[in-house]
Parts: structure tokens; sequence; C-alpha cells
């Protein structure tokens, strides 16, 4: 059974993906690589940065993509690793992220939408059912295999579906801000600390009050 | 008896306001009136003007939100009315616009974002509730009342609740994009055209088909 | 009679003002809650911020455009309210703001121009002469009712008179900028500190010096 | 005596200089060289361009600021000669451009903004006052000998006057668009076509019908 | 031998790869779908569109970057496969783009940079010698291996080196605009069409009359 | 015989070129006045700023383009000076600068880029070729002779050579970044610190490890 702690663990994920980010503010030097440690006394912005004399180059690489994430630590079967300015400080300024996104066979990373960024993916792995809305409500959708890419314009509601029962897929995106951010439309409406009041969801998705109360505890809130 | 009609006029308003938007482009002249009929041939990022020496006053002007909008054409009883590119031409290229908001008793704006804008809304009649839920899951929520006004960030789910259950309630908001745009959670996720597969809803909020399905028909998709 | 008293208010009044803005940077994060504290001695592009864990709702609402400002505080009879990063932190990296314009009977918002800003206006109440400039130095101008809107396109000289004798008028504005700042022509040019020096004033409004010296006294200069 | 028509050179000079900019988009290919045949048919933000195979040196280079201006065309005595997308079409999309600034001796640029761009001018020849207003009212003011430079931040109202009696000055400028725009404090409010009307001016400045009637005449509206 | 046909592929290619792109102006609507035939006679900023009506999934979706490149058609042995507007009409207006990197054993993308863009590489495949240059002259330089990913700040020069003499190397590179652009330093400054000026390469390389002829020439140029 | 000395002294004006910039994030007060003293312990996208208050008319002004470079200290012939925010304070957040380019008699600005900048630059004194190259290897050159103005787009390898064998030339350029940066092609890639590896030069240009040290030793490195 399900318990709501992998969903605590799915929202700290959901914290470095909010990591993510679009057409930022274009760099003033070569770089300004993220003060990790002012970054929790001073904050900006985007991030302050150390000192260029002390750059290395171990401050713009990072092997954080490279292993496969955890995708049985929520209930969706998916796990997000994002090259941000916590792993990889020399991205500050940047204007944009790298993220690989792992699907477990038949898991989704549900519709979502990234408030500062669009996003190309390019599937390495596995067959992914990719889709996205937009303003006026329609959908676009497309099945990847591996070497196929995909656009998701920047703050439209998309998913990636894993259509293969069993093997996992991989994706690696591209994301036009250093700090693209994430909200899915299931957890943000029924799981937010603290939660929308009932009304607001009974009317919103046309549903009784019984109706909310369990999609939130399926959703772990 | 709910029929699909009022959703087609809902999505019709949606198509308006999709004419809403976040941080455009800089103007590289004065002003660069919509041409309201190329813009049927012609298709840029933005829109094609006309000879800046055809520009009138009339250009930049529009009683377009001046009367309420109908809150009774859709199930949430609500309206939006835009001031956009169609409307008033001379917003092609400023970098914002102008929304009223009427909301019936009790009506709401439901759980909604705007992938190209940052919101400040200024309330003018009734009692509104308002919140948005940041990527990290939290919810801000604010009770407005006449002359109270709110921020909802770039890109994040947001709402406005009429709590007041009889008389109707009235905001004005500034958006900084010439369109905004705007996508409804629910509306997004359940009745797109063509509709998102049954297994991506029934596993992004955790329900069963039907459930998938009484939610859909309930919002007209 | 007049006394500079009321000016010095006005230039307070500019002051706030000139907490308004246009095409800001994007924001890197879902919101920088701008630190007041901080601002008196670290000074950025903008704001600094404080920790997001400490963000509470409040910070994202304000009642300062609730009540109307005092219009006979100064010799043209209007006030401006703003809402601005100091009596709305949440406003900051947001890029818009909002703003009240209480206008009296026969008041005037004299020309003037917002260095960092288009704006939208909406009339609430009154009947208002409004205007631009545009760079050939051809005037747009239109009246409006309550409904009515109008664009001043980024940095161009307008105004804004009550044309009753009596009623006040009200004006609600959105700006694409936090801080769009604000210059009236006259009262830069001829009542600066320290002044613009004669020659220049009489050149430039092909005055005497006894005119320009009658002009800045009248002006509260 | 002066008559109208050198106002109108004027005018037609200040059309030319509505060719300056701030902050413009960024280029999406090499360059965008402005195709000036096309630019009296097809209006956007900016300018169409030719066929980048078409491209020649001959469009990223011009003479036109190597000869001075004529500063007894209008009754100030200056002239601006700017390079723009008219006489040097490879500066679209390059988010710059360059300007020369004769002045007469005794000759002033009277009080103006440029609504889209921050400028610094460097003094070549003669000895210039010059100075800006920040919208706190305060004055900035200083004198340059050749080789002096100085900075106008973006919107900002400023002036250049050449306290030399007899010999001419000249100084070379960069402005961070490649349309800068500008406005004449005093042209722009009391010569407008249609003109600005008279309350707005008499109370705007503090003055008498008359004396609006006196100053518009002077000069030249 | 070499000839120089495989350059003029390389240079093919590169035309290509100038479809890559840096911070690029924010969209004003959902999409704007690049119209690959009107781009033969309309040219803008960018790329004109087609009427959104008219959007299928498959403007959204690619498979250029499936398949590995030829890395022998040109002397460094390396070939770069780029998502751009021709190949993937969806990325217009979207600021990002992804590209494929093979590189044979040994093989080299030479030292060069893209004008418009910063960029982040992952290994995918191989062992892989990377290093950019910063503007005091300093080298910043790693090795990675898959999984690894590398940062190359915006505007300045890099290389990336398959340091394994046999198996083919593989990276997948995000840059935040749709079209970077790229030059090649050597081939840039001895085989431009036409040359640069032997004595501006003998100077600016230190080198003979005679040298510069003989890399002219290995070079293909 | 020309040492290294010269060379580092080069570098150190480099260091100071690369005070140069591009298309900067707009500003969000009227001026941000660079702390010089807080530079060296507070780092962010650009420079922190003094309190508003303690601006004087000092911040905006400077000096340091008036006299003439010293054109010996590098074996090129070639010295630019910089208003950058060391030597003029209030150019921070204004999103241009202006540089001075002193070249001796059959002097040379070597093949060079700005990572971050458009140029535009005009011909004061002497006989200048000018040119650069697109990324699809087209070189573009002209001759400039004073008064003439060249327009070199945002990243592109460009240079100036003095073509007059005894007096020194001369030209001030505008650049659309307060920090627009510069690399020389020969410079970065022969003599950066550490040293890029021989094989990636001898493939890269195509010479010999011989060759590589040849020039490197010529250069400075």
């Amino acid at each position: 059974m399900k318990t709501s702690l992998p969903l605590l663990q799915l929202l700290l994920g959901l914290n470095l993906l909010s990591g993510l980010a679009s057409s930022d503010p274009d760099p003033l030097q070569d770089y300004c690589i993220a003060d990790t440690k002012a970054s929790q006394s001073l904050f900006i912005n985007g991030a302050s940065c150390i000192n260029p004399n002390s750059a290395t180059s171990s401050h713009f690489t990072t092997s954080a993509l490279a292993k496969p994430g955890n995708t049985s630590a929520n209930r969706f079967g998916f796990n997000v690793t994002l090259a941000n300015t916590a792993n990889l400080p020399g991205l500050n300024t940047m204007g944009l992220t790298m993220a690989r996104i792992d699907i477990a066979g038949n898991g989704l990373v549900p519709p979502h939408s990234h408030p500062r960024a669009s996003e190309v993916t390019i599937c390495l792995e596995g067959t992914i059912l990719v889709g996205f809305i937009d303003t006026s409500n329609r959908q676009f959708t497309q099945t990847l295999r591996p070497g196929d890419s995909f656009v998701f314009p920047k703050g439209l509601i998309h998913f990636l579906y894993n259509v293969d029962t069993k093997g996992p897929a991989l994706t690696v995106s591209g994301l036009n801000s250093q700090n693209p951010g994430v909200q899915i439309a299931s957890i943000a409406t029924f799981t937010s600390k603290p939660t929308i009041i009932d009304e607001v969801l009974e009317k919103g998705f046309q549903i009784s009050g019984q109706d909310v109360g369990k999609i939130r505890r399926n959703l772990g809130g």
C-alpha cells in the first residue's frame, strides 16, 4: 500500500525540480558561480556568486545526471533528476538547465507545467507517449522512440507516459531557464499545504466533497 | 441540466483569455498597432502592424472592459473580459494587458495558470477568496475586499472564489504580457480535444476510469 | 495660497511613484519577496529578498490602493497611489505594478513620462481627457468614461485631465515594470534640485529669464 | 526672424532621431538587414529583412555620421545625426545605435528623453554642460571637455549645452536600442499636432493662457 | 588526401549549426510554428509562422537526432546534428534547441563559440575532454564520462575532444537559443570566403605568410 | 625583442576589456551605481550598488577615454580603453558601454569576438580595414576613413587593421552590454592558462606540434 511517505519524497523531489527555469536575464560576466553557502543567508533574483578568481573546473561539471533516479519513491513511477545551481553551480546566470527523466514500466510524469521554461525532450530509451494542451484546449500528442524529440511550449500542461508495461524509459530534456519550476496539476490542486478549500475543488472539477476527499487521500495529501 | 453548449462558450472565452501575456520583447518603435486584417494571413511572434501614419486615437482605446461579462454561460459562474490586440490594437508590443473578472455569487475562477504572465488583481466589488500554489506545493491564500490587491506569480496555479453566495464580485487585473494565455487545470486535463487517454488521468489523479468519465462529462468534455 | 510644502509632498509622492517599472528581468524562482529591511543596506538591480521559507500570504497582498489619495496636497489636484515593493513586497521580480489615480474636479496629472514602463489605464469614475505625444510630435487623445481603457506607450509623455469641474475622477492603471518611475515635464525641468541653469530653460522653452523665474516660483521650485 | 520652417525641419530631424532604441529583443540570427523597401508595406516590431544571401559589406557601413549637421536649421542650435536602419540597415536587431551631436556656439540640445534607451556620450570637441534629472527630481550635472564621457540613464530627461559662445561642440553617443526615440519636453508639450489643450498646459506649467500662446508661438507651434 | 569537398560539407553543416541560439525574445503566443515555405521570401528576426489552426503534433516532433551523423565528412572527425526550425518547426520562439554531437575516435569538435547561446552538454558515450577559455584567458577543462555534464558559458570558445582513439563518443547538448550559431576559430579565421588578408593573420597569429598559406590549405580553404 | 611581459599587460588589458556586454537585463530603478568596494566581497550578476542617496555627478562621468592608450605594450600594436563599472560606476545596469580603440601604424586588433555584445564603431582618425566573419563563413569587410561607421554583429569574430604604415588610427565604439567581454581567437586558443593540450590545436588548426609550440611562443604563451 502506498503511504504518504513516498509523496513527501516526491514533494522533496519537486523542490529540486523547482530548481528548473525560462528566458532568464542575460549574464553580465563570463560566469557567476552560485555561492551555495551564501544562498542560505542572501536571497536575490537567482543566486549570488563566489569570487570569480576562485572558479574551478569542478564548478562547471556534475555527475548528477549519471544514474537513474528511484522511480518507486512515488505513486506515479517517475523520477526527475535535475542539473541545478546546487549540484552544478556554474549553471547560475546561464539561462538553461538539463534534466534526466526516468519512468518505470507504465510509469507516468503526470500532467504538469513549468512556470518559467519551454522544454525539448529527447527519448533515449523506451516508448513514451507525450502530449501537451494549448490554451485553446487542443491536445498535441506523439509516441516517442529512442532518438525522437518533442517540444513542450513554455508554461503549458504536458505529460510523459511510458506505454511499455515492463521496461523503464529514459529521456533527457533541455529547459530554457536555470530554474524552470514544476507544478503537477493534480498534486498542486488536491494536496497543497494548506489544502485548497473543498468548495473550490468541488466546483473546479465538478465533483462531490467525498470525491475531493478520496482523490486527496489517494494522492497522499 | 448542463449541456456542452456553455462549455463551448467557455472555451471560446478561454480563447479570448489566451489573448493574455509576460516579460514580452521590448518595443522597437513608439507603437506597432496590430493589423487585425493581416493577422489572418501573416503570422509572427506577436502581431504585424498597420502603417504608423494611419494610427488614430481609437487604436489606443477600448470600451471592452466597460460591461460585466455573462457569468451564467459556463458552469463555474465567472467571466473574464480581456483587453487584447483584437479589441485594443495599440496594445501590441506594449508588454501588458488588463482584464476584468466578473464572478457570480459563489462563482469560481477555477484553479488555472497563465503560461506567459504574472498578475496583480485589485478587488472592486464583493468578497473574494484568492490563492496560489507555489512549486513547493505551499498555498498562499487571502480574502480580498474592495480595494485589496493580490499578486499571482508568473505561471503558478491560482484561483478566485466569490465567497458571497448572493452578490457578484468584480476585480480588475494587470498582467505583464500582451497575451498571457490561460489554462484551467481541470478543463485542460479532462476535456482537451482530443482527450488525454484515460490511463494518464487515472494515474495522474489516482482515480478509476469511471471517475475519469464522470468528471469529463460533468466538465462538459 | 499654495506654499512649497505641498510640492515637497508631491515630490515625496513622486518618489513613491518612482516605485513603478517595464520589461523587467524575468524571475528566476517562484517569488523573491522584497526584504524591506535589507533594502536599506544592500542595493542591487531591484531588491534583495527574504528567505522564501518565511513567505506568508500577507507578502502578496496590500490595501494600499483601497482609499482615495489626498488630491489637495499639490497644486495639480491629483494623487497617485502605487503598489510597490515597500507596501507589496511580493511584487518584487514580478515585472508589473498597479496604481490608483485620483483626480479632483478639474484636477490634472500633468504631462509626464514613465522611463521604464508602458501603461494601460481603465477609468472607474468621472470623465477624463487623456492623451500622449509620440516621437513624431503627434498627439493622440481621447475622452474616457467609466469602463473605457487607454494605452500610454512606453516612455512617452502623457497626461490625464478631469474635465468635470466638480466631481472627482478615478482610474486604475497597470504598468509593466515593478518600478516604472515618473517624471513630470514641468516639475523636472523647472524645479529640480539643484535647478537647471536659466540659460537652458530660456533657450529650451524660448522664454525670458523672468519667465523662468515666474514658472519656477509658481511650480514651487 | 525664425519661421516655422526650421521647426518642421527640426521635427523631421526628430523623426530621424526617433530612429534611436533600449534593451531590444536579442537577435535570432547573425544579422537581419533591414529591407528598406518592404518597410513601406510590411510593419512589425522593428523591421523586416532582406534575404541574408543578398547581404553585402555596404549594408554594415555608413558615412552618415561623417559630416557636421546643420545647426542653424532650428532655434536651438543643434543637430543630431543618427545611424539608423534607413542609412545603416545592418543595424537592425543589433540592439544599439550611434549618434553624432553637433552644437553651435551657445547652442542647446534642449531637455529631452529617449523612451527606449540609456545613452553614454563622449565629448570630442568644445566645452559642454550636460545634466539629467532623476525621478526624485535631483539634477546631476557636469562640464565635459574633449575625452570626457557621461551617462544618461534610460528614459530620464537630460540636456547638452555648449557653454562656449563661439566655437561649435561635438559629441558621439552610443544608445542601447536600434531606435531609442526622442522627446523634447518643451516641443512635445507645447507644439504637438494637434496641440494639447491650453488648460492642461496652464495647469501643468502654472502659467496663463497668454503665456501658453506665447511659448507655443516662440517654439514655432 | 583531404579535398575541399568534405570542408564544403562541414561548412554546410555549420550552416545548419548556425541554426542554434541565447536568451531569445519571449513567445507572445503558445507557439509560432516556423513556416518553412514563407521563410524563403519573408525574413524577420526569427521566422514567420503558419496559421496556428494548422498546427499538428508533427510540427513539435523530429527524429533528426536519432541517427549518428557522418563523422568522416570533415577532417576533424565530428558531426553536429541539430534540432532547428527547419526540421522541428515548433521550436520557433521557444528559446532553446537540442543538438547531438558525434565524435569519431580521436575526433575533435575544434575550438569554437556560439554567438547567441550558453550550452550544457551531457556525455552519453565515450570519454571526452572538454574545455572552455574565459575572457581572462583561463582554461577550465574536464574529462567527461557517460552521465557527466558540463557548462559552456555564453559566447566563449570551447572544444570537445574524444580522447579514446578507437570508439566513437556521443553527447547531447541543450543551448538556450533557437539558433545559437557556431564559429570554429580556425575555420573562421583561415578559410572564410573571401579570406581575411594575410597580413591580419600573420600578425594575429604571429606566423609567416607561408604558414598562413599552409594552414589555409590544410584546413581546405 | 618582444618579451612575455607586454603580453601580460595585454592580458590585463583583456581583463579590462572583459569589462564590456549585450542585451543586458533592464534597470529596475533610475540608476544602480556600482559599489566598487562591495564588488570585492559580494558577487552577483552585474554589480551591487551604493545607496542611491549617495549618488553624485562624478559617478556618471569619466575621463578614462580622454587619452590614447599605449599601443606599444603588446605585439599587435593596439590598445582598447573601456568605460566600465570600475571607472564609470554609473554605467551599471545601463545596458551599454563605450570604448576607444587606438591602433599604431600597421597595428592590428586581432580577430576577436565579444561574447555578450554587438558593436558599432566610428572611425575618428586614420584608415582602417575592418571585417567580420558570419556563421556561414562569409567575410564582410570595409575600409573606414574618418566619419565612417561599421557594425559588428553580436558574438561574431571581427578585426580592425590600421592599413596606414605610419600614422595611428582611432575609433570609438558603442557596445550593447555594460560588460561585453572579449576573446582574441589566437590568444585564447594558443596561450590560455593552462594551455589547451597540443593535440587539440594540432587537429583544430591542422598543424604540427612544432608549429603549435612556435605559435604559442610567438604569442608569448
